[in-house]
C-alpha cells in the first residue's frame, strides 16, 4: 500500500531546520487550502536547486554555474580576497557591507579534533591561487569562536610567507549593543583594544 | 536570461507560512549543505500532493482518494457525525481524542460580511447526508468565535428540523491554565456555567 501523500508532505516538510510536527501541518495545509500555485512552484525550485547547485571552481560558494556571478564579476577588485567558513557569510557581507572584492569559502574551519584539515577546507586551492601573484589583500572573515581564529592564524602564516597584507574584521561589542548584555570575554576585548577617539 | 536557482529556491520558500528572509536563507543553506536527500524528498513530496490531494466526496477533508481514510473505514460509527470549520481541526480532534466516528469539514465558517453562505460550506450537501437517516447525532465543534457559534446555531436548527441529538464542545477554562491568565470573557462564561462537583 502506498503512503498517503498528505502524510508524506508532512515528513518530508520535517527536513527542514525549526519544522516541527505542528509547523509542518501549518505549512501544509496553509499550501494546500491557499497557495497550490506557490506548492508547485517551490517543487520545482526545490528539484532544481538540489540538482544543480554545485561548488564555484573559484570560491567553492554555491553556484548552478562553472563560476559564480560574484568571481564571473570583471567589476570586482581582483586583488581583494574576503576568505569566509561558509556561504552564508557571504551573503552577510555582501548585504551588510560596499565590500567589492572577491571571496574564498573554506566550508568549514580547521578542527584537528573532528579532523578536519587544511585539504578540507580547500587550502591548497587557495594557496595556488595566491601564488597567481593576483591578490593582493586578504581580509580574514572567519568566525570569532576558537576554531575561527584557528583558522584566521593559519591563514595569516599563509599570506605572511607570501607578502600579502592581512586584515581580519574589527572585535569589540556591537553596534546598538547594551554593555551590560555583551558577554564578559567580548567587553574585556574591546576595552582592552580602546581606541582613540578623533 | 534564466533566474538564479538559489534565487528562486530563496524566493519560492517564502510561501511557507511564518518563513521571511533569514529563515528561506536558513532551509535553502541547511538543505544545499547537510540535506540534499530531504530537498529532494520534499520536491517530490509538495509535487504529488498539490497534484493529488483534493477533498473527500463525503467529508470535503483533504485525500488523494474519492473517498478519504476516515469516511472509508467500516469501524467508525456512521451514526455519528462531528462537524468542524477545518482539516486541522479534525487532526487536533484525532490527536486529542477517543472520538470513533465520522466528520463533515465545512471549509469555513458562516460569514455574511465576506460572502460566506450555506453554500459555500457545502450545507447543501450536510442537509442531503442528514436525510439519509443514518446519522443520530452531531457534535458542532466550529470555532469559539462569533462567526463559528453563528454557524453552530445555524447547524443545530438545521438538526433540529431532523429530530437529530446535538452537542456542542463544553466551553470553559483550558486545563493546566491559570485563573489569572484567563480571558474575561471565558472566566465570566466558565464561572455561571460552573458544574456540580461530584
Amino acid at each position: 500500500m502506498s503512503r498517503d501523500p498528505f502524510d508524506e508532505l508532512l515528513e518530508a516538510l520535517r527536513c527542514l531546520p525549526g519544522v516541527g510536527a505542528r509547523s509542518a501541518q501549518r505549512m501544509a495545509l496553509h499550501l494546500l487550502e491557499r497557495d497550490r500555485d506557490g506548492g508547485r512552484r517551490l517543487a520545482r525550485a526545490l528539484g532544481s536547486a538540489m540538482q544543480d547547485i554545485r561548488h564555484c571552481r573559484r570560491c567553492r560558494n554555491f553556484t548552478a554555474a562553472e563560476v559564480c556571478r560574484i568571481c564571473a564579476d570583471d567589476q570586482r577588485e581582483a586583488g581583494l580576497l574576503c576568505i569566509v567558513e561558509g556561504p552564508s557569510d557571504v551573503l552577510a557581507i555582501e548585504a551588510a557591507t560596499g565590500y567589492r572584492g572577491l571571496y574564498f569559502v573554506l566550508l568549514g574551519r580547521l578542527s584537528p579534533l573532528d579532523g578536519i584539515g587544511p585539504a578540507d577546507l580547500g587550502l591548497d586551492q587557495l594557496e595556488r591561487r595566491l601564488d597567481e601573484g593576483v591578490v593582493q589583500e586578504i581580509v580574514i572573515a572567519t568566525n570569532s569562536t576558537v576554531e575561527g581564529e584557528a583558522t584566521a592564524h593559519y591563514l595569516r602564516e599563509m599570506a605572511g610567507r607570501r607578502d600579502i597584507k592581512v586584515s581580519r574584521l574589527a572585535q569589540g561589542v556591537p553596534l546598538g549593543g547594551e554593555l551590560e548584555h555583551t558577554d564578559r570575554s567580548t567587553l574585556a576585548h574591546a576595552f582592552s583594544s580602546r581606541q582613540p577617539m578623533l
